[in-house]
């Protein structure tokens, strides 16, 4: 494959170690993609023929049909899915494959597939999300009035409606997705026609093939183009910080399916059984979502560590920069989709969530608030008064409301009836007005707003594509 | 601190692995200038009389002045740097102090803190990567004509100009600072009047907070305010893939120096000597710029775990978030600003450049495209005739430029005396006029280009500050 | 410092990439130590003479002696505790001070210092992992009759005994003694003598050295001796695996004092309150010690990194392996000792964890058992079935032992009245007799067994130390 | 497959982050073989009948040849390899296979089926590193005499041999294989019997299973049994620190194939040509050996990750436990065997290693070692001296043994013609006598020393297997 001067055959064991095909293999649109853009440009810039263009395109595009139909057969021999395909085209198409690499090398090839493919993912990634985002705003406004437990070190702290809780979520996704944009942006540009790593004497039109492609211009430098992964790092970074937010929302829909929450149910859908344990009804999906971000920072350390201290240009230890992203992509899009799945999924438990409220001395801060608005008192003291309020009615055995204002008036003399409003779950809640509060009005009108800002955030992403 | 109902004090350990006021107090200017804002804006909202906001403010600005002149002690009893500035408030001016905390939590905060923190570190990033871009583009238009090797896998692939190789750096630079630029708008919203999690009924203003502290917005829900990290998180990656750049760079330094290359010369301003070998100087500053990726990269993986599956809202674990960004904010300006002087500090050796080219055939791709171009061979068959007269050239022991036309006729019959032409490494160089090569030519304009988006880029960037 | 050749002053940047006392200096007891086993050796092998040995030695004591008084000034123009050290020794007795590094240079001195350091942070380890150990064993045994529920998917499955919940934890921590032991083993090889990287000429005694100083003989290559951290790697990766197995109890704890479990409740010495809600009772101590892997993964990566593709020998890259282990080693014992805190001082809640069993369906397993065991149903279809009765079990909204024998011989018809036996929680718990099952018999004899492993392991450890 | 009570089918998305089979199958023989000792011990503990055993095990031996041959359909429905194997048993010999499950759950088979497999691992990875320590150990011995340049910061420091040199990596070899022995001793006790997480109520025998299946014990503990990973973590922590090892004799190769050094030759079997750079001879494998730590150490903090903070017992994040071990142990042993190919292929060029250290001044510190032993000078002047007979050298642009007597006379006026001994590098390697060092004399002891403890370690591992 490599020419001429290579007397000897490669070791099994070199061959093992060097081959990619089949991971890589994965980027046959995008490579064929890009050789018809590049062709057309050769052609236009009288490089090659019309003809050789023609035969070229025409070629490439029955490989496609071929390796979408799953009829073509890949041989490791030819190391990767650029030999394969250059070695088809030269079976179907003969001589005039051979000037399909006219000013072009594998180093700017891989480099323009590769961020084609992460370009189509992020373009799936932003979907899915924002489908995901919409999911939990629906499920929001539909529980703005649900009241739940916000805790604060698993420990009972204030209540909250369980519409407020889930856009805490939007939220993270909305950020998620606006990370891919940027991402998707600054990767846009287009390395082919950067050669091996210094340009090329051909006059080739660079800004054609990076229209045709859907960039937003060519990469300006010839070396950076062939010797930079930073785009897929942060493509992965990004995969590790969206796993991150999956997690946690994983991690509370365990905690909530287990016994002693008992916040939601789950259908079977996204349930398993256990092999000796018939009673049990397992969260296995959120248990992965939860898991996933181990291989996916996993995968994003894999890029760090090899790029790292890496000389110009290129050098083979790149040849790890795919797998990672193949599979942090697999991996984040699954967890998406699977949490998507779930909030549709989950019935909130209404009684559960409201008996886990009342226990928990939840509207302690309502009462040092209370204290602080009403009677003056400077806030920390109010809170030591509170405090006192709630040692009170834990050695009695009672909810603070249950407590008489003759009890309470021990610790604050000039306690009124008043006071028992805001020991109420529901009227701490509804007090809760401040912009972003968990007051269901506030509630109803943040459903509006995040929808909002999902629809604008879609529409400034993902436009430019690589031309059919 | 927390109040009445503790009646036990709590054991050493707990002191030992709760408290961080030993390294959040670098905080203290981000807390004071928040809590300014906070008491404006409850005085303002007639929620504390304007007499308490004058004597937080004065006390504030009072115990922010001792802090920056070392003259605050610090007590670890109080756990943070919020609780021992709240204290000597307390101590200063008395019951007003217990008046600040109205409407706020230590959660919300906290969050607000850390972002004015991590916006100021963003800034400064900013700057120094921006100098060290100037830096190398200065030296880069010094060695627009400066012929130098082109390696791929570390051997010897192609001449270029060493001025085109640093471009290449500073594209890399200038993505990092677009990173950064993004990371900064998306952090750049308020979680102050977040509360413990659910907001507040005090009839606060958090556009006016957001506004003196030159947030964009408010945050948008209060359980996200308190319970989120991601913003800490992309600050994290972004630093881990700038400090990669560096790292490459660093490495090619330390070749660079090394004896087998000796492509530069470094004064003694960034090199060190041996304690037992008196003739070395050792690069320890590019060493350090490539080891630093180590410590970051550990940073980026400590909060992404310490995130991971955390139930919201707050949990203590998140007091894990601070010292990995703190450090990773040292490590990598350390590493740009030691960056920066090695780049103003070395004198490329011209004549060992050349002397690396000339052994290595680094023209085999010209005669390739050449006979290409000239002789419409496709580019395949090109390329292993190209590699048959390098083979010729080895097993002779000379030079490409050496073969006579003769010997290369061997191989290809039709060859005429231009091909000397090509295998020259000036007209390499010069014929690379691609957009983005190497050809002396485009790295000049090149040159001006970069320094444009740098600008540009720089514009775009963190204007709004906090008030003073 | 390093010499005679350099004319220019290093750069400010320079220094402050370069030092390193600030945190090497807690190395200053191994430094001293290795020092004066050194300076013997020098004169035992009369390389240097008696009197400049003992000069040296007295001198180096009472450095020591001021540095534990905290009476000694660093210098950070002095780059590290070695040079401080020395520099100090110079000013203290003159000319014999430059005798000291005859034979010797930063690189084995520093490769000998370190490994001193991390033994005795291993000795540390051990016994409090021990004393850690041997709390969960006594909480055990006293609990070896306590029901509780045991978990998968975070789902009621089995009853369990409380005592035997935790000796999996003293088995997890049994094996990361182990682990630190087999690691103190292969690093207990003294690199002494090693000098720069290739040894020296001076005829030492490099068996004396490794002797005085508790190693079990020198290391056998020079180059290998200098230029290798892969003690240090295993060190943090046996503390990044203890720290998970701790995290895994810090969570538990979380767990279990959450209000939807309330298993144990933990006095005021391992908890805070809240600034804003009195009636909280954070576990911070364990959620700390669920986040502590963070960093401790943190470090590990941090170390990897910096040693991947490190050519030999020393590259002051290997400056940063300090920090990442001095922190580890903070952070995991930090994290032993609370953890031995809380289980010392948390108090099962039997009532809550019977109750939390009672709702479960957690013998439906014995149910399966009985079924195959009883009327030789094969396991699969007894599974089947025992699932069946748990469905009806649920529809009608009782526990299993409240079915009617009629009810669940529509399911199987042959069943008898002994089949109450085994739907018994305390009935499952004593039949679990397998070898290391959790019937309290069982789990006495596991107590007892432990301790011994324990013993035995202590037993063989960390006998010999540095001569005094 | 777990059970009647589950009424819908699984959603799509469910199955597909649920299923296993396609990665864990590779684990087919290991779940055979134990399967095949639990129905063992089921009969003999006359649990089921000898007939029952006997179909059971004749079915399996079956089903394995089906898989070894590629003949076993697997079916995703199932999950995993071990649902896939008992549904064919069941189909090809009916009830009986339904007995095998007795007194097992798949949550200890599972995590006997993962030590089986990573001790066939272990054993594979020790025997191919002893091989390529063998390999380092015959190169070092043809090269006891081979003169090479010692470098620190990748600057020239001292003579070498390259023997030595080599002798330094089978050092690392020879750690690494004892933490995999001591991994091996660790993780080698059976989970078989644990059940699902409590032990059973059937009268089975836990240590005959362990003997079949050649684990020194059964596990003590039922619920660490199913729950704990950390003989994974190990494996792979051993794993990482390997690649580390690995990674830098890569560095080194492309270092020493690069044209700046020029050290070494290596054959076609090994290195790869340019797609576009004819002359280019790419070191490939020694690139990728460089970059598998990325992965490897990816893989090790993906399993980190997962196990952080679990709760006891089995979760489903523990399904992410095996790709990473997979992963890392075939990324580990192609590392290893490429590592090993490379080395037998080597060819060192002894002129260029020659020509490389007589301009480096390299005999300095011999030089300051003379002035030390003979003169009697202290080491820290000495070492000033030396210095400035380099800076001397230096100027005239010479080698030390260049310079005259008179010139080297007036730094050091007392010096005499003797002096001219140690400047030589063969006479500096030659002296290198201490313990460990570089001298030829010195490396052939090594070599043998080195031989012996390979042999010893090999012994001790790895003796028991299951039982076929």
């Amino acid at each position: 494959m490599w020419g001429a001067r290579f007397s000897v055959g490669s070791d099994e064991l070199m061959k093992k170690i060097n081959t990619s095909v089949h991971f890589d293999k994965i980027m046959y649109n995008q490579d064929i993609t890009a050789s018809i853009a590049h062709a057309r440009m050769l052609s236009a810039q009288k490089i090659i023929t019309k003809a050789d263009m023609l035969a070229i395109t025409s070629g490439l595009i029955k490989i496609q049909a071929q390796i979408k139909a799953g009829k073509f057969k890949f041989n490791e021999d030819l190391e990767d899915i650029h030999m394969n395909i250059e070695s088809a085209l030269k079976s179907k198409i003969g001589t005039a494959a051979g000037r399909l690499h006219t000013a072009r090398s594998r180093n700017d090839q891989v480099a323009t597939d590769f961020k084609l493919w992460l370009r189509d993912s992020i373009d799936t990634i932003i979907e899915d999300l924002s489908s995901l985002t919409d999911s939990l705003i629906t499920k929001a406004k539909a529980n703005a009035n649900t009241l739940s437990v916000g805790y604060t070190h698993l420990q009972v702290a204030q209540p909250i409606t369980f519409g407020h809780h889930l856009l805490a979520y939007s939220e993270m996704f909305i950020r998620d997705i606006s990370r891919f944009k940027d991402c998707r942006a600054r990767l846009n540009e287009c390395p082919l026609g950067a050669c091996a790593l210094s340009g090329t004497g051909f006059n080739i039109d660079r800004h054609m093939t990076a229209r045709e492609l859907g960039f937003d211009k060519p990469t300006d430098n010839s070396m950076d183009s062939v010797a930079s992964r930073d785009f897929a790092l942060e493509f992965l970074s990004n995969c590790a910080i969206s796993s991150i937010n999956l997690s946690r929302l994983g991690e509370e829909i365990v905690l909530w399916l287990s016994k002693g929450f008992d916040f939601i149910s789950l259908s079977d859908k996204f349930t398993t059984g256990s092999s000796i344990m018939p009673q049990k009804k397992n969260p296995d999906a959120a248990e992965l979502i939860r898991a996933k971000p181990g291989r996916i920072i996993g995968s994003l350390n894999a890029l760090l560590i090899v790029m790292k201290a890496l000389p110009l240009t290129y050098s083979k230890d790149m040849q790890e920069d795919k797998q990672p992203c193949f599979d942090a992509s697999d991996s984040l899009l699954l967890s998406i989709n699977c949490a998507r799945g779930l909030v549709v999924d989950l019935k909130p438990n209404k009684k559960a969530m409201l008996q886990a409220l009342e226990g928990g001395y939840p509207t302690a801060t309502d009462l040092a608030d209370y204290l602080t608005a009403k009677h003056k008192i400077p806030f920390r003291k109010s809170h030591a008064l509170a405090g006192k309020i709630v040692s009170l009615a834990q050695s009695c055995g009672v909810a603070l409301s249950e407590l008489s204002l003759e009890q309470m008036r021990q610790i604050v003399p000039k306690l009124s009836t008043d006071v028992y409003e805001v020991l109420s779950v529901v009227s701490s809640v509804n007090s809760k007005l401040s912009y972003g509060g968990t007051a269901p009005k506030q509630v109803l009108k943040a459903c509006a707003l995040t929808r909002e800002k999902l629809q604008k955030l879609k529409k400034q992403t993902g436009k430019k594509k690589a031309r059919k």
